[in-house]
């Protein structure tokens, strides 16, 4: 999503005005129902569209719910206070069953200590996920089409150059789905979001492709969607590294012309090609 | 901050192990000790080193203190219960008088609306800021040095390519202090409490320089040490522009090589050259 708009640029050593296009951020607040009024559970920024996508895959992540078969419904705020613009920044869920957790991860921490240093990720961990699926393997071709097919999703970034961009990629190379965000946990968690309402979960022999640098939250969020191959552009983390590592997921990175790094579990990558 | 670590390259068509970098991300418990026992702020992933500065500078951004003289000392935890590298993941903050706001930005939500569309940005921006110095301007040369003063600040992004950077320079073009992080707003957090924690605040005549992004947030936190002018090496968003144009901040955004786009404020920044 771009909104265009007139900016200074730099033409014959003076400033003169013209027209560009620009990265979409706006906020979202994600509220629960299952509290009278319903409950505000965070609100990030985000760049409006897919939000119903981003909305299931972040309760997905930080663990309020363990399945898609926990949603009951999704839904714009039809709030009479709000205009029109507002209503669609405001999403509310219905969950069948009672959160697995009340809150997101950061405002579960408490004062008591462990969650720090190597205890942490445990902790942190302790969120569970779905087995990951121990066969299967990618072609070295595959891996190194991976940047094309993200870009190929990424319509926004070309005109503004300020999105992320995430995608699932099957095994085999088919493209499922791509999307964009200003942020990048917002578009792992939107096509993550995208595979749960779509009967997806989990998600098995898939690869997650990410735009940007590949964190402990990233690994974190594919591992609750059961995904065993992460694919960065970029680099990953030594924390990231070490919990694809320990999870047995196959974690790659620089993924740029004939070449990329492999962090763990490169038993996933067919050699030949 | 890197670790060494084996991880798998390709060569002559299969996979061997060599040494690598990483960029290197722990969690960091922020306390406060205005409650017994300290109460938990936020936990962050963040890389190590410069932490008291992180710490300051996320507690003015999220508006828990206005000033430097809020804070009485800053120490990392120093509970019998842990190990040497879990203590240096937690610190605790003491504050000379109330803290501002109870919890962060995040935390602050409640169910009621007005926190979406339009009406998000005043309520974000409620947080107030010091009046930004209305007079100075910046050189064109200066403007497109700041590059390359960022990459001579990022140490370990060379060997990682997994770091962000921000850096503080003086309209004159001085380099205060440039810091690096796996996170972009860690990074402007930790210049922006080396100005806080140094005697220099608010910073008045001083340059924001960024290598990712530039969200509202980063606006923000601008904002909040009396920043006048935010100079990105990437594409700033539509609300960043639009609370730098509201609140008088020059943004200036893609400053790569001759080129750069002006989002606000072209004001400060000296044509000739």
């Amino acid at each position: 999503m771009t909104a265009s708009r007139l900016v200074w640029g730099r033409k014959d050593g003076a400033f003169v005005r013209r027209p560009d296009e620009l990265a979409v951020e706006e906020p979202l607040e994600l509220r629960l129902s299952t509290h009278t009024p319903p409950r505000t559970m965070t609100l990030t920024m985000r760049t409006p569209g897919h939000d119903f996508e981003l909305v299931a895959g972040w309760l997905l992540a930080e663990g309020v719910i363990d399945t898609p078969a926990a949603i009951g419904a999704i839904r714009y705020c039809t709030d009479p206070d709000l205009d029109g613009e507002q209503r669609y920044n405001v999403v509310t869920v219905d969950l069948k069953i009672a959160p697995g957790r009340e809150v997101g991860r950061l405002m579960l921490t408490s004062s008591s200590c462990g969650i720090c240093g190597s205890a942490s990720i445990d902790a942190l961990r302790d969120l569970g996920h779905p087995p990951l699926a121990a066969g299967g393997s990618v072609a070295w071709t595959t891996l190194l089409g991976l940047p094309e097919q993200l870009a190929a999703g990424q319509d926004d970034f070309r005109s503004t150059g300020g999105l992320h961009a995430a995608a699932l990629v099957s095994f085999g190379g088919e493209l499922l789905v791509a999307r964009e965000d200003i942020g990048r946990h917002n578009a792992v968690d939107k096509v993550i979001g995208w595979a749960l309402l779509g009967g997806r979960f989990p998600l098995g022999e898939t690869i997650l492709v990410v735009s940007g640098r590949t964190s402990f939250e990233i690994v974190q969020k594919a591992l609750r969607a059961g995904i065993s191959f992460v694919a960065g552009i970029s680099a990953a983390s030594n924390l990231a590294a070490r919990l694809a590592d320990e999870e047995g997921m196959t974690l790659v990175g620089f993924l740029r012309g004939e070449r990329c790094t492999v962090y763990a579990h490169p038993e996933r990558i067919a050699a030949a090609g």
